[in-house]
């Protein structure tokens, strides 16, 4: 077999066996085939696509070529939930508790935030003591004894995904539907997940800006993971406008506390519900969607999902007052209401800008190595569809520094007041669910 | 300026611009844009094409990428001729003396073969003392006092296109119109033509089997010639068969000495005429190809040409004897028959075919640095359309070993008699002009 020859037949429209995919991803892992032949075949596949059964093999290729998470150890349906990244996302802090309050086993492996969107474990780190260094019993035992546990992403994971994204981030082969689908599903499948829910996001702070594209993408996924054995289900949710209020990792952790308490914002609450009855259904704690959304209800009206915040908290060395206490958290210096300039509706609060006008006060990384500050951000008041009067604040900056005259500039040329109402954009557009 | 973005730019259909073409040429050339870069963006142009100004800017900018010939202390108009390569394509021997013995001249800087194709350099070097190390001087004194002379490729020419040339063959990415127009005409205008005539073969044998891949090739190769100011013309000639009869070094000496001579093969005779002609007119010495065509043939009845042919000989040291005396080029110890099985006529002798079987004799180069036998080969008795009684000999195989059992089984199965009579294909298929 010779790469050449697998170049040639995907670029001329063929379609590639499993053989020829193991071939070209064991090749690349161990540095046999060159990057030039890759981002070739990158490209060649950008135009070409691939189907199905190709879609396939390649994940299941790139789950292997590294270490296999073995979750056997823990009893139950292993549901992972997966997120395409937004901004103010932090769905996953409620969502770990609040399965695992019901009796789903939560064993997740978590990342860092990169760029606009949040990572879990930063906003986890804002709890004093709380740390993700667990070793692999003690991941197991957590997960046994509380039915939740998140840890960092260690070990030599889809190696062959790593290499290949490195390489399309800079070939302009990213923005290929069958190459994200398989990079994400072989993550996914590596980590030990039986079933997974996948939150897609669309809209101006998405991957995906176009909720066409979301839905392909969805799609690919959710084909993906039930050929190969996963059972997966896809919600397409609005990242047009932030999700929730809070925008910083500190005050996100504050905001799922309100939503595991049941005072938190209506959408990340509706979110978090949608995406964890889905993960419940999957676990076999429910018959149904309505049945698993009522438990889950019950869960936050009883205190349940609370408690189980606090337990998961204290079991990782967290300091679990900060749910009754939330002053506790890491707190910014100043805080300034930025008022609205004329008086209407709020038309557009774009997504991306404010991420990136929240990473300007420090809330996220501009590079892999950067230092972040947990305690800044941006706390909205208003969301797109609500009415605003002259002077009225449209939200909050919590900073370090005093003069935030550019994120204020920033922030205002991306929310748009116009006279005229409007109807906000729905939340969860589409379930897919094959 | 940055590649990924030129990169995203074709990918999406996008027409670069003379400075982007350039940036990537240049930094492709000196090493700053990597190889998985470049071969991404051919995979991307593959698929997109590139309209007629990125195909005369990537051109320009490949001839400019290392040395540019000056042949300005040359009189008249330098026409050079280029021929994409055939099996016993021997017209360049014939069109150097017969175009030089009417006034035109000939500064060609020539190449060796590989593959299947032969080499003019060693069709040359089969004459004893012939060599091709002339100094810049040397050559232009040549040509301008005996209008012919042929160098062997020197110094940096197209540095940029050998290097993606390179990439290309190893990514699947040589067969796009655009890159192979622009390597050949880059090398051409490097070498300082001023005028071009292009022989694109079509068929078995030639790079493009398809003809209308072959008129694509050379309409994209004229109208970059005429827009970069160098007045081109193609040729579309047949190469399902071998041009001639003869297919080896020496042999095609022998066959070109004939042809010089007014008895060589029709078909051989017949293209060099018609290249020959378009290069008189562009070099001014006719004004119409009607005028050209009774020049040339004049200069082959009253031996011109031939007296051309050994005073170019014996100016590059070569031994000009050989021009009245054949036996004097390098003789093969063996010549074997090859027989007809049945009787009818020729439907077929496939053209690259026999050409590895001349290869397998030692005639053709395998790699680079095979050494190659300048005696073997193989001669045609008979060429398509021709009618054949059984045990009549169909061509002569020149061997220096007596064991040909597995090239004359390559050669027999390479051509197909059959009772119903043809009609041959046409040697000259298309004259492209603009």
């Amino acid at each position: 077999m010779r790469m050449y020859d697998i170049i040639a037949k995907k670029r001329d429209g063929g379609e590639l066996s499993q053989e020829e995919i193991q071939f070209f991803i064991d090749g690349y892992t161990s540095g046999e085939i060159p990057d030039y032949q890759a981002s070739a075949f990158a490209m060649a596949l950008y135009f070409q696509g691939m189907n199905k059964e190709e879609r396939a093999a390649i994940t299941m290729a790139m789950a292997q070529s590294g270490d296999m998470i073995d979750l056997s150890e823990i009893e139950g349906t292993k549901v992972d939930k997966h997120s395409t990244g937004g901004v103010g996302d932090t769905t996953t802090l409620i969502l770990a508790p609040l399965v695992a309050s019901v009796g789903v086993p939560v064993a997740k492996m978590s990342g860092r935030g990169l760029g606009h969107t949040g990572g879990t474990i930063d906003k986890l780190e804002s709890v004093p003591g709380f740390h993700v260094e667990l070793t692999k019993e003690e991941f197991i035992q957590n997960v046994n004894e509380r039915k939740v546990s998140v840890i960092g992403q260690s070990g030599n994971l889809t190696p062959a995904d790593k290499k290949l994204y490195a390489l399309r981030d800079v070939t302009a082969t990213v923005n290929s539907i069958p190459l994200i689908a398989s990079s994400i599903m072989s993550k996914k499948i590596a980590a030990g997940a039986d079933a997974i829910v996948l939150d897609v996001k669309t809209g101006a702070g998405a991957f995906m800006k176009e909720e066409s594209e979301s839905i392909d993408l969805a799609k690919a996924m959710v084909e993906i993971g039930n050929s190969v054995g996963r059972k997966t289900k896809a919600v397409i949710s609005d990242m047009s406008q932030p999700l929730g209020n809070a925008i910083g990792n500190a005050l996100e952790v504050k905001e799922a506390i309100e939503t595991l308490k049941g005072t938190g914002p209506e959408d990340l609450t509706k979110l978090s519900l949608t995406l964890g009855s889905q993960m419940v259904v999957l676990a076999g704690h429910a018959e149904n969607l309505t049945d698993a959304w009522s438990l889950l209800e019950k869960s936050i009206e009883n205190g349940d999902a609370l408690k189980k915040f606090k337990e998961f908290l204290a079991s990782q060395g967290g300091d679990a007052s900060v749910v009754d206490e939330p002053t506790l958290l890491p707190q910014a210096k100043y805080q300034f209401e930025v008022l609205a300039d004329t008086s209407g509706y709020i038309h557009e609060m774009v997504a991306d800008e404010i991420g990136h006008a929240a990473s300007m006060l420090g809330a996220g990384r501009l590079t892999k190595d950067s230092e972040i500050d947990l305690s800044v951000g941006v706390v909205l008041q208003k969301k797109v569809g609500d009415t605003i009067e002259k002077g009225e604040p449209l939200l909050t900056v919590h900073s370090n520094q005093e003069d935030i005259k550019e994120v204020e500039n920033k922030l205002k040329e991306n929310i748009k007041i116009s006279p005229d109402p409007l109807i906000p954009p729905d939340l969860i557009r589409q379930i897919i669910t094959e």
